[in-house]
Order: structure tokens, then sequence, then C-alpha cells
């Protein structure tokens, strides 16, 4: 049930990215190519699932497939721009180093470091340029989405994040201070999703306030599963490598809390989240979508 | 004259980051500190002139400096982070590998290349973040200055136009490509500062595509007239290694054109930009600021 949602996610936010790449000049440079490359390595495109599934909460049908692209498809193909960015900056020498990402070289490794600094940045730039071409809601609620996502992922939420991130390795910090790596680093955009999607269903800031906080124990609970994987999960499965955040010593909740005491903060995060939404018209997708965060073995 | 207008908008947009820049969290990392040290190292603060002198095209009185910041400050602050971070990536070792900018350090040099990637990437967004606070104008023309800015800085824009110029190094192309390069390289941030200007006068399509054809006329000329002082003046004058072109065998207006075809390119530039806006309400300040780009000495 829940994989089906994903997935029917999933082929919506993938047909809107290549709806919208198809707009890309192809000129004689790579830069559109590199773009659509970084994009074309996706996992479970769980940030969109969330815009959608923060709009089902509020009754939403996603049953039907519309024929064009509306507020919800933008919404998240913007999120998805704007966290592969991170992810394409993240792997840079520079950063995390990474040769691989999703099994797949990064994109610094499959054209150079120079393609990969542009790509993430012209990733950016076409998130918010997505959500300018929302244009069946009010235009006061659109600026207010650009506001939440520029807020969510600037020098007030992921970058302040990944900078913090970068400082944390190998210091000895405390969970207070992890929680707040993660809440900006990968949580201020996973609660971003969620409000896009409610901005998108013109819901109130009632609404907004109950889907971040459900955001915040899944930002987290995702975090605390990631750590726990990467001492239980082989690279093959995971599809990154495996053990690099105990071999580069880095402040994790299973360092910080034990492999046993991770899986029961896990499932804590899991509980808080759900009960967190139980008010909304229609929780039970969000609801098993926690259920599946705090559950995945990749 | 030209020059006290230069320095009135300079005073008011640097007024209207520094007061933005205290907004920014506080945090143990120095990413708030690094993203103020990148916007303080600034030069004459052009495109946000072009900013307040498109609507002062328009009959925008500029001798009133206002209490509270206008939309006309927020556009102009958003112009120039947009070009920082473009600044702060493009002297990236994998790029430019420029050591310094106007006399200082690089912000990679000066902190290191993680933190230059992040106060980049913290930078577009945070711009973005800026034209949202715009709450005296109606929502659809807040919107349509977040499309034109996302459109001229993205893959449609700067950053190809970045991308051709890497491609660009050492080759031997024609006129007409350079002049797409930098129609797209700095011609498009150019011409959106006059465009975003003229958003905030409530301007027509009419004034928007005029002050685009001579924003396109002094972004070239901009640009071959740097190319011509890279080779006419010394590095204490520019605050930048002067021949560094040549040397690298950059494809340039000089090499194509020589120095004297290069000098009346820029003249015919310039008369072209000026001829553009002649029927404009008050053109006088984009008539004097041309020839002040035509003419400059660094």
């Amino acid at each position: 049930m829940i994989e089906q949602h994903l997935n029917a996610c999933k082929a919506r936010v993938e047909a809107c990215l290549v709806a919208q790449l198809n707009q890309l000049p192809r000129s004689e440079v790579q830069l559109a190519d590199a773009v659509a490359y970084s994009l074309k390595v996706g996992g479970k495109r769980l940030r969109p699932a969330l815009v959608y599934s923060a709009a089902a909460s509020l009754r939403a049908d996603l049953t039907l497939f519309p024929p064009n692209l509306t507020p919800l498809d933008l919404a998240a193909a913007a999120i998805e721009s704007i966290h592969t960015y991170s992810l394409v900056h993240d792997d840079l020498p520079a950063m995390d180093n990474d040769d691989l990402r999703r099994g797949q070289p990064t994109v610094h490794r499959q054209y150079d470091e120079a393609t990969a600094i542009l790509v993430g940045d012209a990733l950016q730039a076409w998130a918010f340029e997505l959500l300018t071409q929302i244009d069946t809601l009010p235009a006061d609620k659109v600026v207010a989405m650009v506001k939440e996502l520029a807020q969510a992922s600037g020098p007030k939420g992921m970058v302040l994040g990944q900078a913090l991130d970068m400082q944390a390795t190998g210091a000895s910090e405390s969970v207070d201070y992890l929680k707040q790596l993660h809440s900006l680093k990968t949580g201020a955009l996973i609660r971003s999703a969620l409000r896009l999607g409610a901005y998108c269903m013109n819901a109130g800031s009632k609404e907004r306030r109950v889907l971040s906080a459900y955001g915040d124990a899944i930002g987290l609970c995702f975090q605390v599963v990631d750590d726990i994987l990467d001492v239980t999960t082989d690279s093959a499965t995971l599809g990154k490598t495996a053990g690099k955040d105990q071999e580069a010593d880095k402040l994790t909740y299973v360092k910080l809390l034990g492999l046993e005491g991770a899986k029961a903060e896990a499932q804590h995060l899991c509980a808080q989240a759900k009960a967190s939404v139980a008010d909304l018209p229609n929780p039970q997708v969000l609801v098993e979508l926690a259920d599946y965060i705090c559950n995945r073995a990749s």
C-alpha cells in the first residue's frame, strides 16, 4: 500500500522533472545534460512524496492523474531540485568527497568539479523558477511558498545545517547539538516539503503547524535510522559506502546513544510523528509513511 | 553627478544588506560571518545601481531616503546577493582559481573551499528570500520578480553562461559566440537588475523591453571594456590580476577584434544603449551610467 503510494508519487514528480528539463536550452555545452544526470540518479523521492502525502492528509485525491502539471507537481519537483543540488555539492571533494551516489558516479566524477558546482547552482535557481510556474494558486500563496523554500534551504536552514555538520566531524558533542544539526541539515527541507503540500491545498496555519511537527519527528527519525543502517547494513544494500561514519569518527546517534538506544529513539520519534497528525482529515498515508521511514532497510 | 548617484545607490543597498545580514542566525559556526565577508568585499555595486537607475528613469524620486526598506532596496540587495554568490563560486580552485578579489583574499582563501561553496549556496537562497520580503507590491509582481531573477541567474541564464565560458577557454571562436556567452554570463543579470527596477515601479512590458535592450548593450559594453582594461591597466588599479586573460589564452574581444577594434565596439554599444532609452520619462541617469561604464578606468 505505502510502496504503491510512493511509486505513484515518484512517477508523478519524475514526469514533471522530465517535462521541465525539456524546457532547458540545449546548447553546445553539457550543462543541461549534467543537470538531467544529477536528477536521474534519484532514490525514493521521499521529499516529493511528502509534498503529495501532506496534500493527501488534507483530502487531496491523488488517484486522479491530472493531464496538466499541478501546484503539487511543481512543488514536488522544486523540493527535489533543491535536495539534488545539496547532494551534488555535498559530494564534492572539498565537502564529503564521495565518488558514488546510489551506486552511480557522482556528478563531479561523471563530469568534473566545475560542472558539479554549476549543476548545483543551476538546480537551486531552477527550483525557485519551478515554483513561479504555479499559476492556479493565488499569487500570495506562491510568494509564501518561495519564502518557505528559500528559508528552509538557505543560511537559516539546510545550508546552516551543512556548515554545522562539517564542523562537528570528530568532535564529541551532545545529543542536543546533533538534533539541532539534523533539524537544519535534513529536517528543514523535510518540514518544508510537508508545508509546501499544505500551501498547495490552501491549508491554514494550524495545519501547517501540525505538519511541521510531523516533519520534525520523521526528519529526526530518518536520520537516526540512517545512522543505524550505516553500522548494520552493507554497502550494496545501502547504495553508498557503509561504515563511513564510524571510519570518519563522525558524530552519530549510534555513537551517542549506542545501537539499542538509537533504535529506541527511532521508535519514539515514529510514534511522536504519528500522534501529531492524528487529527488531520486523512492521516493514514502519513502514518504509514512514518512506519516506512522508521522500518526501512536501506 | 553620476559618481554621486552611484555612491547614493551603494549606500542604500549596503544599508539594506547589513540590516538583512543581522537577521541571520549567529550560531557557533562561521557561516553568517563568511556570508557577510563575501558581501563586504564589494565593488561599485553596479547591479544594485541599475535597479535604482531603472526606477529613476521611470520617475522614481531617489532623493528621498525612505525610513523603511523599499521594494527597490530589497531587489537591489537580492541582485547583489546573486552576483556575489557567482563571484564566490567562480573564484573556487575548480573554476577560475583566484586568490584575490578586489584586493582581498577570496572566500575560499580567507576561510576554506567547503565554506566558500556553502556561502555561495546560502547567498543564492537568501536572494530569493529577500524578494519575498517585498510586501508593498502586489503579490503577482513579486512572483514575476522571483521568476525574472531565477531565469536570469539559472540554467537558462548566468549559470549557462559560466558553463559556456569554461568551455571557451583556449578555443578560437567567433564574435557571435563571445556575445552569446557574455549575454548570458554577465548580461542576463544586468538585464535582470534593470527589469527588477521596472517591476518595482509597476512598469509595463514596453518599459521592460526598452530597459532590456539598454541592459543588453551596456552588459556587452561592460565586458568589452573589461577585456580592454585587462591588457591596458595594471593589477593595482584593477584590484585583480591584470593580463590574466592573455596569459590563459582566453577568448576576449581584444583577441578577436584587436585593441582598437574593441574600443570602437565599446563606443558603438554605448551609443546603442543611450539611444534605446531616449523615450523613457527620465533617461538622464541611464545615459550617464552608459558613459560611465564605457569610459571607466577600473
